[in-house]
């Protein structure tokens, strides 16, 4: 027997039945990414349904120096959930862990274990009067543990940062089967380096989280939901400084290009553009406020007005409606489905420094349509955040292997484009197997060194996720 | 000639005059912690004026294998920045690293230099209408280095935050000599752990902090400071929920025992009791406001006034003006000043969770004075934070050794309480080398094993402040 069998088999005695999974039927969904790009394969999943099985079954695996994949939702952007395909590594689901242990209104914190649904903290933050304001679009299927893992960010990052901000404690089972208890909702602690925010973003590489402490903040009492449209992103950008200098109930600004809103027009069924008039940018904004007398539409459309009147903007409408709002975010988020549907894409997830990223999105795009002659490029998202998603399509005369053919050279000239206006190849879906050259690459390289060092400090049988994250 | 005498030949030839100090004299009074508690020696003081030259010397140090003590203001309370007795290291002081790099009230970011002095900061953020929100007492001699290397606390934590949630970036000379620049400015950067996390509460033993950019928030256009008596430090706690809960204006919660009042007023000239009557306890309430239109005296007036009527609070008074402010707040910082005047103290920076501190206050200190017959022992500060000064002063009767002969039996005593209380035994003033034997003692294993694993791999030669921080 091989040691990955030995595994297996010294598991199926610790372990309960249903934690063992072999069946290569049940297996198959989880060991490919969401999106079929990177296909792996496992011959076993183990789901522990608690930390202390967790850390039985890390130990086992060290024991037997065979790797795991930590996984929750295999939601991921960057296959750093899928195992190798030479069948090497068992995957380790954190489904099964899927209490929420307490969730407080009057400590504002939500201790959830890894294998949570974002969507089930939502509701349950709901019901005490709370919110957990990270949002994305797979939040019915992405778990906290993964957010975690990914430090991922999403559409309201803006008021309330990414999950790093949001994480006020981690419990996770180190690569020796030890456990780091990082739950003790300490609001000060300063002894030594902080191994929660070493393990945030980590990738599973440094250990598996097993359980977060998430903090609330009060509920949403009334949002209000507006589209505007702007010459350029600089004027987008002016347009958020404006809000922000009048009111703190701005939480959500995506900026959307005219291109990209006539293809979710042309493929999304049911869309419709929300303004009359043509502009060469949009913007979707929305404002929340968690106080019910608050007036949060009249005040949106107010400085909406006073915008238009400064010449901020050229146009803008308000949502009138719960329907309205949705339908304006429907747009938004059917962004990469509609560019799916008109042909080969390929995505980016840059940051710039905010100030920067409307000059970038422009000149970036033009230097990859003259250097790459045919293809579509555009810049849309997080324009707040200094974050967009840098989409270049293949054009209509495109081959079909264009992907395959093309996609690593413009890749890299993004990426290039990227290091050299100071920004980040990988603002918020981390590295996972797909980056890893790249971040090779680019490094930079003090802080390559530094992440091969920690990592092998803490794992030094490397069983935790590797290939994953450090080049 | 020995290493160290070899170091200081090269850097003298490497580096300009100024950068390296040898006179004894000037030499002395860095050697030593600010409360003269710990006495260290060395050579010489290198004192860089750029980061480029701070990595030269840290090359040069590595090469010949000597330690080095990064130093900001020397206002560590926990001797983290005081070299060793056998005089084998060198002082590496930040102090000529003063510029403030860039401040800007749009982005909202300052990035100062390690040697900058917190109040020079202050200033210079006031200056753009923006305010740099942490403080504390040694805000006109610690510097920005240090205040990020121990992740300090200070009296705005509750609104604001530690260090590790002001902090945009952090750019650091590592123990190969090696510049880690976090300085980008990218509010999205998921390119692997972060080492700005990591180097933040390090304590120099990671590398040496040579710049940080910072966070910064509107400027105060006014504040309100209160005085309230409360029955207990759990009333205190519930005037801090029923504050929150109607007003984010709250941004300082000082507790206040009356026995530290009476020797207050007893110790310090020209102080006096903020209420006529008698009250076991006392909180401290600020409250601030942006918006110079906002009555922000009226509003905590308000809302003491319902508290008093509800039975939360025995009676309040709002300070008329700002010199009375003045007068509230150096009640609360003359407290440690204080206890010195009236005899030996021994200090404890603890935290647990927020909602266990009234207890935890009450019950330890009657433990410890049962355990220690004649000594007295209350907790002060920072409830809201679930941060007190846990103090054990020397009774009527003590010897004049009773510091040194039942200090550490108490501390012992009192850190056992803490840790059963799930607590941390450095909430703010960081481990050094005064906290290193209890925090070897405590732990936790698994924390303690995480740190020096990557101590020993980012820092294999040990030249990083060794003897701090890593048990």
């Amino acid at each position: 027997m091989d040691a990955v069998a030995e595994l297996i088999s010294e598991a199926g005695q610790r372990l309960e039945p249903k934690a063992i999974i072999t069946d290569p039927r049940e297996i198959e969904p989880w060991a490919a990414d969401w999106r079929g790009r990177v296909h792996g394969a496992t011959r076993a999943i183990i789901a522990p349904s608690s930390t202390q099985e967790v850390a039985e079954f890390v130990r086992l695996a060290a024991e037997h120096r065979v790797p795991l994949v930590p996984q929750g939702g295999n939601t991921g952007m960057a296959a750093g959930a899928t195992p190798p395909p030479d069948g090497s590594a068992l995957l380790l689901s954190m489904r099964r862990m899927n209490r929420i242990r307490t969730i407080s209104a009057e400590n504002r914190v939500a201790i959830a274990e890894a294998g949570v649904v974002l969507a089930t903290l939502h509701d349950a933050a709901h019901e005490t009067g709370m919110r957990f304001p990270l949002t994305l679009g797979s939040r019915g299927s992405c778990t906290i543990g993964g957010l975690t893992s990914t430090n991922a960010g999403g559409t309201q990052v803006l008021k309330f940062g990414t999950m790093r901000s949001l994480v006020a404690g981690v419990e996770a089972v180190l690569p020796d089967g030890s456990i780091h208890d990082g739950l003790s909702g300490l609001k000060k602690d300063n002894r030594g380096y902080s191994l929660d925010q070493l393990l945030i973003g980590a990738e599973g590489t440094l250990g598996v989280i097993t359980a977060v402490a998430l903090r609330l903040v009060p509920d949403i009492a009334a949002r209000a939901v507006a589209w505007a449209g702007v010459e350029s992103p600089q004027r987008a950008l002016d347009l958020l400084r404006f809000l922000e200098a009048r009111t703190n109930a701005v939480e959500g600004f995506e900026l959307v290009p005219e291109d990209s809103l006539r293809l979710v027009l042309k493929h999304i069924p049911g869309t419709r553009s929300p303004l009359a008039g043509e502009h060469r940018w949009h913007v979707l904004v929305e404002a929340t406020t968690a106080d019910a007398e608050h007036d949060i539409d009249a005040e949106l459309q107010r400085l909406l007005a006073a915008a238009l009147e400064q010449g901020i903007i050229g146009d803008a409408v308000l949502a009138a409606n719960e329907g309205q709002a949705e339908a304006f975010w429907k747009i938004r988020d059917a962004i990469s489905e509609a560019e799916r549907a008109e042909g080969q894409t390929l995505a980016h997830d840059v940051s710039v420094a905010v100030a920067d990223m409307p000059r970038f999105i422009v000149e970036a795009a033009e230097q990859v349509e003259r250097a790459f002659p045919g293809v579509i490029a555009s810049g849309f998202g997080h324009l707040g955040d200094g974050n967009i998603h840098f989409h270049v399509r293949a054009g209509a005369h495109a081959a079909a292997d264009w992907y395959e053919r093309e996609g690593a050279e413009i890749t890299r000239f993004v990426d290039d484009l990227v290091v050299a206006a100071g920004g980040s190849i990988s603002a918020e879906h981390g590295i996972g197997q797909l980056k890893l050259g790249e971040f090779a690459r680019l490094g930079p390289p003090a802080r390559v060194h530094a992440l091969r060092a920690i990592k092998h400090a803490l794992d030094p049988l490397g069983i935790m996720n590797p290939g994953k994250l450090v080049p």
